[in-house]
This record gives C-alpha cells, structure tokens and sequence, in this order.
C-alpha cells in the first residue's frame, strides 16, 4: 500500500486512537508491530476496522523506520494532511464551541518567524487542548515539513489558521465572545492575576520584538510571566506552555 | 583586543549589569554601540571603569556581527566561561542559601541526551532564577556550543552540574533540606496540587522514556502536567516551564 501523496504518519496508541476516532476519513493505513497484541491495540484494530481501513502488521524496525526514533508504541497511520482553516472557519468553531459550554483557548502567534517556534508552539498547544493557532499571513513562519516534524504530530490535529490581518482577526474572536490576553514582559499583571476561565485567545510576540504596539492594544489584558534571571527573554514556545499551564489550572480548580 | 580563548558573548543590558555587578571578573571587555547614551548605558560604563574592564565603543552592525541576530540593545560583553560546579560545589550553595532564608530552586534533567533541549532548559532556568541545573555524566547532553548558543546567555550564568549518579545527588540534595518533585505523565496529582514554596529540585525525564525507575522512587512527590492533547507529550524544556512557573506563581502569592 502506498503513502497517498501529501499524507503525514502519526503514532502512538493515544494519538492513533484519537484520530481513528474523529476523523476516519483522514486514515489511509494504520501499521501495528508485529508482536504487539494487547486491549489497546485490539481496540486500535476494531476502530480501524469499522471504518474499512487497512491494518498491517510490520516488523517493529520498519516502523521505526517510519518514524523515526521515537516513543511509537508500536502504532503508526498515514494521514491526510489537516486541511487549513480560514478565519470563518474558526469563527464557526468558536461559536459551535460556545453552543456545547466548551470555553475555548486559542493561541495567536504575533510575528513568530522561526520554524522551529511554530512547530514548538504547536505541539504545546495541542498538549493543552487549544483549539487552533492563528498566524499572520506576512512576516511569520507558516507549516513546512520543519514545523511538522517538530510539532511531532500536533500539525495534524490542531488547526494552523492564517489571517491577512492579526488585529482584525483578534476583534472577530472578541466579538465572538473570546478575552484576548498578551504576554507582554512589562506587563502590570501577572499571567495568575487574571481569569483565564472564560474562552481565551493567547497572544505571543516574536522573541525580543514582543508584541506589536497595535496587536497590545487589542489585548484586553496583557499579563508577565517570571523573568527573574540574568539573561534573555523565555523562547516563545516556552512563555505560551507557562500561559496554556496557567489556563488549564485555572480550569481544573 | 582579542577575544581570550574559551570567553563567551553575553549580551542585552540586563544581562551585562548583572554580570558586571556580580562577577566583574568574569568581564574581559564590554562592547557599546556608538551612538548609545542614556543612563542604563552610563551605569554599565561606570560599573566596568570601577572594576577597570575596558569598554569599546563599537558600529552597531560590528556588534551584530558579533552577537547575530539578537536583542542586544547596543550593548555586548566577553566574558570568561562558568567554571563547572562539582556535587560538593552545589550543597555548598543550598547551604548557602538557607543562611539567607532561600529557597533556592534546582532543575534536574533525568538522560535528556538533545543538546537542544539542555540548552532551553538552561534559558528557561535562569529565566526562572533557578540555582543550578544538575545533569548526570553518562547519556545525558553536556554543555557545548550548540548548547551555548540554545541557551542565549544562560549558560554563562546559571550552572551546570555533573554528577556521577544522579539518584545520590538527589539523596545529597534531600539531605541539605530540599523537596525533591519530578514531573510523571501518571502522577496522580496535578502539579499546583503540590507545595512549592520550600527548597525544591525539580526532576525531568526525557522525552517518551520519562524518569527511570530509580529516579521517580527517589522524589517526594511526582506531579502530572497537562496533556489533553491527541498527541505526543510535552517537550522538556516546556514541561520545565510550566514547572518552574509553578513554582515562581506559589511564590508570589
């Protein structure tokens, strides 16, 4: 069986699991290691099976082959790529999101140039349940095998939506019923000051550049995270991971 | 002036000052940009002309030549590596410490081997004002220039400690009166479930494998992060994050 042109490989039992689960019709093979045979893997085939796609048993060293060298459980499935959404789109989701009392988290990226960030805020943010991810369409880094590969899978389930105007796009999801939150280093609040337990939209500036002064104005709060060392900024992905933390705290309470 | 072999760039007003006021003698030479005049870049010219550290004024596009592409806001200096830490040399420092009424933070990485990842746990150590980062000898990352580089700075102000067998370092560290609390995908409580406020290590395993045995039967308590994602868990350096945030928002209440 062939790889279907432009299809991703996920892997994991939760991973697979979940996307044999929601989204079927993007499946077009699940590879399990050979002597894998336990109630999470039986599980796996059942789901697989249901919906007609196809299981092969391969050896577990061409699975890593796959993959690459990493935590795949033995299970891996080939995966259309996760079509990208447009700002209606994620309106639409917003406000579906509303009418089941889900308070959704989206992170917005705000001049995030390097891949590797992209792909790092990613996997985070499909770690803490967000929603989507929303990037301006100029001066950003967008999805790339690079982004992919880092996001270790996440690019597959957590939709990347690029807009031409990031402050527009903000004051959509304000009207929508979302607080639009920024990490600003000279912020008067700190992130834990502030509720997040509400629908949210995280905003993130590029490393030292921070937030644009227009994007900060949109903000309806700008909040600071720890910076008691000696040096640099936090890395992007890793300020985003310590305000998506503070969001599912605040939630878990 | 030439650079003395093995010194190492850091740059960034902040992070002059700091080293400058803490370790002058660390500080072969400072690097202005030109047309820099205002009372930050005074106080630095004054530090460094009490310690008797030249300063060169520089072009700004020599500067970043010498720094990249970097936040450096018109200001660089060399300065002489971190001298390792021995065991000894960190039990010193929490003795230290608790003299003082501190509670220091330490971050303890169990077989993280990708330089990439050492190096932003660094950054966001030092971000975090964490004492020291303890790493054990055999397959574990080390400090090198790739390590440096990831770091931006932090690895030439928060130190970095091998240690021969990590379990004992912890049993040391317990000893000198710290909590010791590692991060487990099945730990039963959540991470602001647990008291951070005292002297705490905190343990990170590598990514997929997590703590080995040994290491997550040594802490006193183990702690879950979020991960309601479809994928893969947390990268290290983030999973260090939300930690050490944790830590610094139990602090600040």
């Amino acid at each position: 069986m062939s790889k279907p042109q432009g299809s991703q490989t996920i892997y994991g039992l939760h991973a697979v699991r979940v996307m044999l689960q929601k989204h079927p019709q993007r499946v077009s093979t699940v590879r399990v290691a050979e002597r894998r045979d336990d109630p999470r893997v039986r599980e796996i085939d059942e789901l697989a099976r249901r919906s007609q796609i196809p299981v092969q048993r391969v050896d577990a060293q061409v699975l890593r082959q796959k993959v690459g060298d990493v935590s795949h459980q033995g299970v891996a499935a080939d995966v259309s790529p996760l079509p990208p959404w447009s700002e209606d789109d994620l309106v639409i989701a917003v406000q579906a999101a509303a009418q089941v009392a889900e308070q959704p988290v989206i992170v917005a990226l705000d001049g995030v140039q390097d891949p590797h960030n992209l792909g790092a805020c990613l996997r985070t943010a499909d770690a803490c349940g967000a929603l989507a991810v929303v990037v301006p369409r100029d001066r950003a880094a967008h999805v790339t095998p690079v982004v992919r590969k880092v996001a270790v899978g996440a690019a597959e389930t957590t939709p990347v939506v690029t807009v031409t105007n990031l402050v527009r796009a903000l004051k959509l999801l304000k009207e929508a019923g979302l607080w639009v939150i920024g990490a600003d280093a000279d912020a008067a609040k700190r992130a834990d000051e502030v509720d997040f337990k509400g629908g949210v939209v995280l905003v993130l500036g590029a490393e030292g550049a921070g937030l644009r002064q227009l994007t900060r104005q949109t903000c309806d709060w700008v909040v600071r995270l720890p910076q008691l060392g000696a040096v640099e900024s936090l890395n992007v992905s890793v300020a985003a991971g310590m305000l998506l933390y503070e969001v599912v705290r605040q939630r878990a309470r």
